[in-house]
Order: structure tokens, then C-alpha cells, then sequence
């Protein structure tokens, strides 16, 4: 069966700090510059999450898209939107919200609701410029 | 020579309901929903068509996009663009016209008239949300 | 208290087919173009919701946005979504479904639902190269 | 001279919380609903600031584009960029940073630095799909 | 017969250099900044072409967006489009090819195709984030 | 440690002219047509330049953004930024600005300014349709 991959786009409205408890203040502002601000600023997240499948002839759909919308909006944007992710998601308490690791986390919040023959890939937009993709836990050699 | 991809985005208005045949009334309900609409609905559909290949050292081009452009317009345009595709495009007489099937037929359309070392692949944006990609009948494996 | 413009945006997915009844078929095909296609075509349209009003001064808000996505979802979204227009849309059983005619019925639609202050503009992108503008029976001399 | 609009697209990224101090727990939560989330969330807000004015028929020009940058990046993106609107902006200490609100307080921080003779307009996008414009104290129907 | 706004937008590529003959260079550099660069540079225009006028309740058409189509390939995009704006285009060997200037040339070469009861807007943009609008020979006061 | 893609986005405005020295009049306005006019035209031209690298587990980073737009603002937007490719551009004496060139030449631009272990592709958006994509000397068939 021919390969298909199936993109669901979804925003998400969440603020964030970028912060390493580990590091000074003098640290933490000359990595993170003006996203280490105290209190936080905010994005319109935009995340693309590709599922990658053999085509269902009979349908003709790698996956129900009614079905891909509902694993999305209980396991990602229930728990991200309209929330400020350093303080209110549990996820990033020991991990710095950086647009990488929001890619991550909201891999492995949708992968164990996918069968096993999909594949799965998030490309998470923080702003319309700056841009990350998370292909999975195979290094990037083997798949891309 | 090196390899260079090269992707045209064109854009086409079509009408289309998903709806199988073998299934009864209350089945195609349940797996489509409102895409089963009866008088059917309609998409300003976007296709990013990709070609990849070695660049000509001389022109600076892999393929001339004027071409490609008359490609795309002769088979693509011409058949699917202010059309019901259930009712109008012969391709879907017995498959169903979902997004993924799209483009298929999209890729099936235009291989033929690619020279060989040249690889294609069919991005297909049925809405900004709701997109799929298909890259040939090589496995994902073999090439993503 | 100044005057805000709050719009909201929404899309919907349906086919038309832009034909006159009174019309022979040769100028219905000369008028209308691919437009005229028997088996109609279809677009996402996109609608910008304007509503213009006083500030409330203790919310800072000129209309709870969510009441105004309430109305649009009641009045626009559940008669025009994965409809066929033509068909299935009483508003378009005796008026040609053109990009300004659909406006103006969802300027119809939603008007009765406001506050009597308030005024409405509807914009509607039928491509994203295809827009109208109608902002109600004033005439533009008064008010735009 | 002809009157001319110049518009300049900016974007910043802020987090905020909408909250009615009068208003109980409960009223916040009902008329704001998750924006009302107690530790806020976050926007790329872009805002197009449009100043309308005589050419210049010497340089072709309303005003110079990058004074016009150079008044926006002192005056808004240093204050609000990377910001908690709530905390970080003293313009919010008394009012809600609605939407509404912000557009009136980007064109106050604006206002000043222009020539009386030229018109001033802020359109503000919270989201995609969420939209004010605010063009100053006149009425709007004076002015639109 | 209520007021519609019917808007074709269209792209074109061209190159231009901001220069006035009568400044000195350094005057030039100064006003101009790296927009004078000597041998100038390039956008992909966009041009929003909006036409203003009763709806005909028969078609259902303020204009005949074909039509529309036709005046601005033959009036504008013949003339601007692949072409260095100072070199090649006349109206351009007087004025300064601004933004502000290019909108009121294009305004100028489709306004004399238009019936008089219609009125004419040109929005130019110059890059996503540098606007200009132009609604003719009115005063802003009166128009806008 | 996971493999991860950051894209920076920027934009170029620029001028060039398709045309091969070696080639006839009539052969290279037959091969490269619009694009061939002697004066020259322009684009915005948007470049995604992605890093692909491993997760720093303590910052939570592949590359620190603000470095990599450092680099690119030095080495690509410094170069071509407002500058006529063909006659201002050392790199483009010898070769075409195609935007396969283009592409590549960025490539080369930045590739020495990054550490060896990570990958390096540039797309690059002439127009919003003509898009090309480099991954760097590396076949397709290995890389992608």
C-alpha cells in the first residue's frame, strides 16, 4: 500500500519563560535574553502533527481525520491552551519550555494514542519565523 | 550534480462528497460525517508539486519551471479546476475523492510526463488545517 | 466612548454554481464562465465579522467575543458549512450564490441577532484572490 | 495633495489575563472564560499601524518609513514585546488588556509622536482569527 | 441598491531604486537609506484592486470579475509586471517609484476603464509588512 | 539524544536578471522568457534556513536562536539584502540567479559557520508559487 502522510494543523494560545533553575540570573539572561523576562510573555503556537501510513484502500484515508482531531484536542490543546506552560503543565516543571521540548512533549502526548504502524511528526511554529520539528525518538540519519 | 527540489504551488476550486459506495447510508454517515452531505460541498484545494532532481550546471534550473508550469496546467488544471470531482473527473468514478486519493491521482497525472531521474512528490492543502502529502510508490521507508 | 471594529473570522467549506434561471444557457456560459459548470465547483470561504461599536468601559470589550462566536456559529456556520449552496440553502433557491449575494445573506443572517448600535460589515473571501465587501443598506456615499 | 494611507505590519509577543477585579471569581470566570486562566497565556500579537496623510510630492512619500519604524520600535515594541501585560506594562494596571484595550493604548503611545496633520488607525490581531481597530477619539461616524 | 466592494488581488514582480534626481547623493542616501542603493532591487508586489459600486440584482455582480481580471492584466500587469520600474516603465521617469507613487499610477491607468459610478482603491504592498492605500482624488476627510 | 530541525525564516528583497553569457539573445529569452527582460525585475524573497542537530538536554536548545540569526543576518541578509544579485553579488558573476542558485549560495554562505555535527538545508521562496529546497552535497537519495 502506497504511504500517505496526513497533517492536522492547530493553534494553541500559551505563555512561557525560558529558564534553567540550574543556572545564575546573569546566566539565565545572557542565554535566553529577552524570552528569560520574569514574568513571562506569550505565543499563538502553531503546531503540524503528521501522521505517516499505508492508505485503507476501502476508505481511502491513512487515519479518520474526525478521529486524529479528537486525540488532538484531548491530549494536546486541553492541556496547553490558554495556559501558561512553565506554571500550569505539569510536563514542563523539570524542563525548560523551549519551542523544542513543546515539540516533544506534545509527541509523546499523542504517540501512545496512535497504532503502532503510523508514524508521527510535530513541527511546532512559535512565531511565523522561528520553527521546530520533532520526528521521533529514531535518530533524524535513519529517517530523514 | 547536486540534488535540488523544486515545488510549484498552483491552486484549484472543486466540489467533491465522500461517500463508498458498498457501505450503507448510516455507515458512510458515521465514518465521514458532514463530509457525506448529500448535494455534496467544496474546497479551494492547494497543490505544492515537487520535483526533485540534479541541477543543470548551464541554466541553474533542475527543470525549467515554464514547463512544468504548462505540465500542470494541461493535466492537473484542466481536469480538476471548477469541477465536482465525483461527478465530473473519470478518476473517481470508483474511488473516493478524499484528499489523500486526491493526491494520488494528482501524482498519477503528472509522473508520466517527468523524465525518469526525476523524483515528484504531491503536497495537497484541502484546507490551511488539513493536508497530506504523497511522495510515490516507494515506501516511506525507502524514501522519508 | 470610542468606537472599536471587533471581527471575527471564520471558514466554510461549500460548493456553488453561478447560474440564472432567466438566462440561456449559451449566456449563463458567457456571463459566468467555468463559474457555469453544470456539476457546480466549490471554495473555503473564509468571512471577516465586523461589528462596530461603543467600548464598554468596565470589560474593555465592545461585544463578548464569545457570544459573537455563538451567533456565527448559529446563524452562518450551520447553514453554510459542507453545503452545497445552490441545493441545500432556502436564501439561494431564487438569488444567483455569487461571492456579493452570499455577503449579503450573511449580513442577513446576523444583523437581527445584534444590539441595534451596533453596525456590521461582512467581508468575504471566496479565494484568496476573490473578495467582497458589504457593509448593509446604508450606502457606501454615508458610510464608508 | 492626495491622501494616502502608509501601514507598517509589527509583531510582539506578550502574555496576559483578562480580569475585572470588582467582579467576583465567578463573573470573571463566566464573562471571560479561559481567558480569565489565573496564571495568564500569550499572543504573537501583530498590530498594522496605519498613519493616512498629504504626499509628499518631492519624495513620493507620507512619511518617512523609517522614522515611522524608529517611533514604533521605542514607543510600542519596547514596551510590549516579550512582556507581561498585566505586570510588566503600567498602562494595564487599571485597565483589562483586551484586545480593545491594547489597540486604544498602542495608538496613545503613537499619537504624540506624529504630525497633528496626519490620521492615525491601529488594527490589532490577537490571534488569526481575532481582530480590533481602533481609529481614534472621533467618532466613528465621523470618521468611517 | 445597496453598495458593494469587489476586490481582485494580483502579484507582480519588479525591481525599482528610491532616488530623486534633484537630491544630492548624499541626500539621497540619507532620505532613502538602502533603498537608494545604486542598482536598485526588488519586491513581489501585491496589489489589492477594489472596485466600489451598486450590485446589478439580476447577475448578482458589481462587476464582471472576468472583466475585472482583463483591464488589470492589459492596464497593469503588461506594463509593471518583470520590469525595472525606473528604466522601463515612463510614468516612473519623473517620479519617485515609493510605494505611495506606484499605487496612484496604478489607480491612474484603471480609472479611465471603469464605468463613472464606480468607485476605485488601490492597497500596494510592498512586502508583507509595508502598505500603502490610495482611494483617489477625494480627500481622505471625504472618502474615508 | 533526538534529533531536532530549527528554522529561522527571513526575507531579502532583491533584483536579478535570468541570462546566460554563453547563450544567444534568441536563447535566452527562449529559455528563461519574462525572467530574461534587460533591465532586470525583484522579489521579497523569503529563505527557511533549518539547522538539524541534537537536543542540548540543558537548555532545552539544538543552537541558540539568537546565534543563528546572528549568523544568518552577517552572512546572507548583510550580502543580498536591497542588492542587485547580478551586478552587486561576487557570487553570482560566473552563475545564473536562479533560485536553485540562490539557494545553494546561501548554502555556502552558511554552512562554515556552523559546527560539524549539524545538517544544513536552505528553502528558499522566490514567489510564493517557485520554491526550492537544498540539503547540501549529499545526494537526495542518501539524505532524504
Amino acid at each position: 500500500m502506497p504511504q500517505i502522510s496526513l497533517t492536522r494543523v492547530v493553534q494553541f494560545s500559551a505563555s512561557h519563560r525560558l529558564h534553567v533553575k540550574s543556572y545564575s540570573a546573569e546566566k539565565n539572561l545572557r542565554v535566553f535574553g529577552k524570552c528569560n523576562s520574569p514574568n513571562g510573555h506569550g505565543h499563538n503556537y502553531k503546531a503540524e502533527i503528521t501522521v505517516v501510513g499505508a492508505l485503507n484502500p476501502e476508505t481511502g484515508m491513512v487515519l479518520n481525520l474526525t478521529l486524529l482531531k479528537q486525540i488532538i484536542e484531548k491530549t494536546v490543546i486541553k492541556h496547553l491552551d490558554h495556559k501558561n506552560l512553565n506554571l500550569d503543565v505539569p510536563e514542563f516543571k523539570a524542563i525548560n519550555p523551549t519551542a523544542e521540548n513543546i515539540a516533544i512533549v506534545i509527541w509523546k502526548m499523542i504517540r501512545p494514542k496512535l497504532a503502532r504502524g503510523l508514524d508521527l511528526e510535530i513541527k511546532l511554529f512559535e512565531t511565523e519565523n522561528n520553527i521546530v520539528l520533532y520526528r521521533g525518538e529514531k535518530s533524524a540519519g535513519e529517517r530523514a
